[in-house]
């Protein structure tokens, strides 16, 4: 079972970006943890980020092609802000988790709405780096018992 | 380490209600699961479900006396009316984390916001009774590694 | 054919209670007008009363075990407070009818919204004791005829 | 005692116009159920519809010098975006009823609002053809009772 | 002259809650300095807090009944969110003064608004456990002076 | 300890002006009667009345160089439209009540919003010339306490 | 000089319609106000009223081609809800004034708003039936001045 | 196959309303071009223009039954304000395309929300008369290809 | 008879100021044909004029005492800011009429709303200095009927 | 004439992505057909598709160069959220025609504001890849009229 | 070259006013700051505060009759609520740099917005002194191109 | 010391586009003015501009490690739109000044809002060219003397 996992514009900046918001951990350290995660679970994870809107959908688009049974992703400001994000991940129809590492319903007033998240299976946030893992062992168990419809 | 799972009002019909919604488990079931899961996590587990406002508040109070490290919360929906439950979580200052079976950004926009998540530590919502699951480990593993501040 | 008739909060001060808006009936008057119309009918009638939203939402789940073919509610203020009510009434699936002794559209603006109302079969207001008794002929009629989808 | 029943624009089409919304049977269908009622009630009624608002402009200005006693009017459209309606209906001062046959509450939110609801008696709506009947019998008895304040 | 002092939700926590914004007095302490201060008024005063709206519905509609004079209220988080409260206050026509213990203009938006404070005397907010005795003195003084409208 | 009392715009009408809403006391009535209770509270007051923003922001500004020890201030309608107002007492930093004779929560919903409160000690309104003297007493307790932070 | 002199919907009521708001003379009592104050101002006037919005476009359209030097309208509540009538009054480019007997800004707040004001050369309002010759010879000095620009 | 061009209000003042947006062709040279255009097509056309909502209403139930296949439609000012049309078009159930001259979306902000628009197939606006001949020949197109779910 | 005639802020500048909207015709041109059609009426004129919004506030406050009877005022830009001047116009209870030279609902969006036209008589707008006229006309005619309710 | 044909994001997957909205044709099927509707017109195409907001501003602005006449966009989700896709159609003043497959009237609410629509000649929606060839038909008559003000 | 530089209500204050806002600088040292620059430009520069909205109009209106070629002003409050400065500004028709010391997009809401930066040249805030330096020999700059459109 | 400066989506095409609202001065012309006022202000300048939001990310990413002390950026439309853009400048922390060309407040309302502003130093805008000039003026001012918080 392949899984995807995507992080958005300024997610490479871990560890350093705000770390009273997003804390001192970096996306290197965070994918560890997860391939860690992923062995246990029995997944195949592939890792990407970019700072480019397109770059996601091209990734997302090419994830119809590959068989990549799921997506989890955290959006950083394209949530907020890319209808087109949301028009991938529907268009590809491969279920996907939507991750936040703050608690974006503690801050500014605009993050609190996603546009993604409707179409998306749930949502994880608020729990830093935990919330990705929470996302791969909560998406990987649905898979399982093949009760998803995309 | 204790944490007391809270169920708000109606959720005493899973399992009937809506199944198209909320799913055929009942929350017996998803009590058994979580009690499964806090075996494997070595943490002790309280459940309290009311379908009434001030019962739960009272229950909340109580937990700060009796040592409750942390909650996990599925308001219903008291999540969309109660700012009564907001005050009182961050009156008792434990670290809290709220969850929903349902996604509830895919639903009636009046379900999209939440009185309580930005007093919460997070929330994790659409991943039906996994989502519980989720909420409990990554609230344990928060509280182990001794990083939450309420 | 059971009929459960609900009243929530403050209705218990009908006949009392700012006279101007809600007429000099009390409760007990209706509940009796409403027994001599459910003779008529032919149907059986529980009256129910409670300040408590957490009793209504109970009574509620009970009727979803006794048999009670269809609800006939005045939820007072709760009517635009109380999601709970609402999932309460899609939760057992009984066929509710929703009724105002006043025209709730000519007073204060919040009165005007219902979060009952789009999921109950629908509202009768401003006709004072005389909402209760349409309502029921209403309700009954559509049950007798079968065409009812809950 | 002369009750004037209107129906607005596109009632014409009922028993045809979206059966799943409005029900199969046509307007005559429930003018005859309404003449029935109105004998046992012992008052005469007069029918109305018409597409064109100012032709019910005119017929309500009408009823001001023909002894009209009350009025129950299906405004249609007109509910949502004729003001002028609700000026016939203070101008004329006759105590007025509004009945709607779907939920205006569970369709488009613009449905929900109604300009003439504040001006009328009440409202009643959901319950199809019902509705009209229910709204009749209640104005009925509260012009009998003599307790109408126009 | 009776007057009633009830306090809603999480005030039970007083002295433990928040103390940053509701400071280090207990209920009980504030209770206190409220008995003394009726002493000099010469008026006799009861306390009631509860964290179940029902219960405060309940406990106004008794006072309708033994007498009391006035209402003091602090209503917690209910101020925002219960008009069942409002149409209690209505209903028994007690004069009655809201109090509130932070500035609500100086905290979240949603806290600035009082479903009560149009139905009520007046509002006193942000002098800590002094707005109690500012508002009891006030009410006192407005009703023996006889010139209060209900 | 110095306290200067300040009233607003149209406030010099007081006794004259909508004595429906205003009552018929003269601004000289409230004024004596404050005195007198400034007197049993040993502190010394000075009054000051304009219709004129200017003249009230240089007021307030020469407050901080007097030694004010604080500030009753009934802003007329500059309460709703006045940022300069708001921004001249955090200017000065002198602790500020603020004061309505009516209850401006039951009024045209513009009286609602104060631009002033967010930033005084708290709010008093509704209980006619009586807010003053509550506002008086309350100010002068919480400066004797010595809590009061800027 | 030919004035065309149009009123909308209900206005064949004045004299009957709500006196407490539109006052105790009728439409003809108007017209004959105007007619005198015509001879005056040695204008001629035609008279038009409708219930049918069509009927007033149509009256509209067929100004532009006999000649109409200005229009006085009173679109009752047509000024609220008409887009048609501003666009006919774009359409045809003549001058004019729009009346309202009552003042439209102390009413409800839906009758603040005029969808024809911005395209009128201006707007009286709340004179009774002195805002009609108000208008007259305001709209005409203004066209003998020829300093109109349509 | 049948097709119906209807024209709302103030279309017949084309060519001399407004030419700085509407453009010199007259609504009788924008028929002559579709006519023309239709016979290319092998269709055939019925023309209909009015000024009163209601006869419009009337001639869109008389195209359900003489056998109309498609609707093109320009509501003029109905476009904004008429949720009449709107169910005319949905209770007939015949694809009707809607039609501007002008570009909505660059005008008075009112004009951008069209009530029909989401029942009908599609709209087409800013091309002028083109417009017309855009949605005709695109209208028929889908018709003869049978992929039209009314 | 006395009127007071009150001109608001940067009035003083016409004739100066922005002629596309305001014409050319100064301040005092204005107060002379004022001047001139109140020898007609037989009343007496004061004029004032002031850029601060006290000195207007203290001139109506005069106005209660010297015997004015009515007041036409063009509150310039104090119009849609200045509550303290609609609480001036009730305080003193003198009938009021309100003028404004240009179209205010065919300018910027926050022109069309004016805090004193609730209170006032009524409003004309959009004749240029001929408001002014029609409103003495208008003001002085309702006077002479004596039908002015303040 | 050089015509340039653009597609935005995720327009690539046409044909697999959710086809109950935007049916079973491929872009290149749609190309295919423009390709051959452009040779009856005697006009060429290029064609552009890009999931980059970025490519497709640097193709616009490539146009500028190019001697393009006129652009046929569907910018897909860009259409609600890129005010840069906006202004490289300013900012080159090719005249752009605005297309979309489905009746975005009909869908989300956040689909019907496009930003790009105030600045194009005009926009089709809802006729599937019937949208496009009515477009190019539509701009090519308008060019070759020479009608067109960019 | 005479510029006029205003300060506005409460600026009379800085350096003492909320220094972690406004900085420690004290207005008159802004002003030296401003005339030693304004000798390297080679312009002359006249002050102004006041606390007195009227008194700034007055200011401006002089600026007209003295040749004044420039305004610099820092509005203060006035920025977000004098709609009066705003039509002094057009009304003299002299070039104006709005000029902010802290940032006002960082801070409460209603700062953000500014009725006087519409007809402004432009906007400089943030910089603290600095920004009125910045103000200064931007508008000196564009003045001596001569670029300036009033 | 290094300064970047950055510029958004069709700022290439400066001296091209709209040059009523940009004015006739190429990016390029820009440039060479900045360079010089760098020189004088002994800073050295970095350019950059690109029409892609990712570029634009990895652009400010790369001044975190190459020693960029402060930022100018136009960002063109993402001024409105780009939360990323907002987010890299707060990852970075590098002193950041928003500048435009054209006054924001004097366009569309959408202009007037900017994502970067509230976690920027401060903004320029509406001085044309010299908008940078004055930004790079007053950045450098601030680094100099140190007192720039992050």
């Amino acid at each position: 079972m392949k899984i995807l996992v995507i992080n958005g514009p300024n997610l490479n900046l871990l560890g350093r970006r705000e770390p009273g918001i997003y804390g001192g951990t970096t996306l290197e350290g965070i994918e560890k943890e997860l391939a860690l995660l992923a062995q246990g679970l029995q997944v195949s994870l592939s890792f990407f980020q970019s700072n480019h809107e397109g770059e996601i959908l091209d990734r997302i688009h090419a994830a119809a092609a590959d068989g990549t049974a799921g997506i989890i992703i955290n959006p950083g400001a394209f949530t907020h802000t890319s209808i087109a994000l949301r028009d991938a991940v529907t268009g590809v129809a491969i279920p996907t988790a939507e991750v936040h590492l703050s608690n974006i319903h503690a801050r500014e007033s605009f993050r609190a709405h996603s546009y993604l998240a409707p179409v998306a299976v749930g949502q994880v946030c608020g729990f830093g780096p935990q919330s990705y893992l929470m996302a791969l062992s909560g998406l990987v168990a649905l898979l399982k018992k093949g009760t998803m419809t995309s």
